[in-house]
C-alpha cells in the first residue's frame, strides 16, 4: 500500500481535492487538514482541503475516495466533481507552499487539481460514524479567512455549487429527519445560505412546494406551542421536476 | 505561436476537450474533426471531438477556447466546463489510437481531460458566422455510433449535461428569436430531447411557465391557420426562479 502512493505511480501533474461539508443544525462546516511546518525559521499552523496526487492506476473519482479515506478516516462517502481548476499559477502564489511542497517530494509547479464536493449531517447523535484521523478537524465556513495554496477559492467555488444544489434538488430533505417541523426546514436553508431569512417569506414560498406534507402529528414534550410536522415526498418531487420542463 | 505548442511548453497529462452543439431547427449537430490516418495498412477516416493538450503556462478555460480555435476556426463561443475524466485506460482502448498519438509526438498514455461544452445557433441565415477550417465539421449527433477514443462517452456526457440545463436554465430562449411561436419551442424541445413530444402534455406544461408572455401579433403570410406569437420575459424567469428556494 505504502508503495503506490510512491512518485513513479503517481501523475505529477493532476491532483484532486475534496471539499466535505458537515451540517449541523447551528452552522455550515468543512473539514480541513492542519499543515504544521517550519518556513524561514518560523513555525506555521495552517489548514488545507484534503487532496493529493492522482495515482497513474486510477480514476478520478476513485483517487478522490481514497485520498479522503487516507487523509481524514472517512469512508463511503459520496463525492461529486464539481470544478477541475488549472491556473498555472495556483500553487506558486507563496514560497511557503511550494516549500511545504518539495518537503514533501512533490516538486511540480504545474498541478491541475480536480475538485470534489460532499455535504454529510453532523449532527451530535451521528457523529460517532465520522472519527475523523488526529490532524483532521470539522472548522465552521464563516470563520475561514485564509487556506494553503488556492484552497479559500476552490472551497467558495464549493459552497456557490452546494446553494445552487439546495435550490435545485432535494438534498435538503437527506439532512432532515423523516419528519420535521417548518421551523427545522428554516433552520437549515439559513445554515447553508449564511444568511437569515425572513419568516413570512419562507413559509410563503413554501406553499410553492407541494412536495412539502403536512402529517396529522405535532411535536410533544416542548415548552413552546407544539408545531405541526412535516415531511418529503419524494414521488411528489419527482412529478414537479417532470412538469417543471 | 508555432512554438508555443511545442511539447516543452505543453503539460504532458491534461488536455481540453470541446463537445460544441450545433442546433437547427431540423436537428442536434455537434462539431468534429476528420482524423485521416494509415493504420496496419489501411486507410482510417473517423472523428474526433476537438481537443488538444495544455499548455503549462495557461489555465483550463484559455486553453479550451484556444484548441477550439486552432481546429476549428470557431471564435468567441461561449464553452463552459462540465467534467474531468481520467480513467487510466481512456486513451489506450484501441491500438490505432495510440498510434496516432505517436504520430503527433504525444507519447503519453495518461492523459486527464477536461471537457467544455456548448450550443449555438447554426440556423441557414447565421451561418456565415461559422465558417469552419477545413477537416472540421458539422454531424447529427443521432447518426453517431464511433468516435476516437472515449470520445463517444464524452459526447454523451455533454447531451446529458445539455438537456438538464435545457429542463433547468433559459438557454432555450438564446437559440430562439425574440418572438416566437409555441411550436418553435416545441421543436426545439424536441431537437434537443431527441424525441416527439405531446403536443396537448407540452402546452399544459408551459401554462406552468408565467415567462412564456403571449404578445399581441400573429403570424403573416402562412399557408396555415396564423399561430400566434410570444415572447420569454427575462424578469418574470428570475422570479420564479427567486420564487423557487
Amino acid at each position: 500500500m505504502a508503495n503506490s502512493n510512491a512518485l513513479e505511480n503517481l501523475n505529477p501533474h493532476v491532483s484532486v481535492d475534496c471539499v466535505v461539508f458537515g451540517f449541523d443544525f447551528g452552522k455550515l462546516n468543512v473539514l480541513l487538514i492542519e499543515r504544521n511546518m517550519r518556513f524561514e525559521g518560523a513555525e506555521y499552523h495552517d489548514l488545507k482541503l484534503p487532496g493529493d496526487l492522482v495515482r497513474k492506476d486510477e480514476d478520478l473519482d476513485t483517487a478522490a475516495a481514497r485520498v479522503l479515506k487516507e487523509l481524514t478516516g472517512l469512508d463511503h462517502i459520496y463525492l461529486k466533481q464539481f470544478s477541475a481548476i488549472g491556473s498555472p499559477t495556483r500553487l506558486v502564489r507563496r514560497s511557503r507552499d511550494m516549500e511545504w511542497l518539495r518537503s514533501i517530494g512533490h516538486p511540480e509547479e504545474i498541478v491541475v487539481t480536480v475538485a470534489y464536493y460532499s455535504l454529510i449531517n453532523i449532527d451530535q447523535d451521528k457523529a460517532s460514524r465520522f472519527i475523523l484521523q488526529s490532524n483532521a478537524r470539522w472548522c465552521a465556513v464563516s470563520e475561514l479567512n485564509e487556506l494553503a495554496f488556492d484552497h479559500l477559492s476552490i472551497l467558495q467555488q464549493a459552497l456557490g455549487v452546494l446553494r445552487t444544489d439546495l435550490m435545485l434538488k432535494p438534498i435538503a430533505y437527506e439532512l432532515l429527519p423523516k419528519k420535521f417541523t417548518l421551523g427545522q426546514l428554516q433552520q437549515l436553508y439559513e445554515v447553508i445560505l449564511g444568511s437569515k431569512l425572513d419568516k413570512r417569506n419562507f413559509r410563503k414560498k413554501l406553499a410553492n412546494m407541494p412536495y412539502i406534507v403536512r402529517i396529522n402529528e405535532k411535536q410533544v414534550d416542548v415548552s413552546h406551542k407544539p408545531a405541526r410536522y412535516f415531511t418529503f415526498s419524494r414521488k411528489g418531487y419527482l412529478k414537479t421536476r417532470k412538469d417543471s420542463f
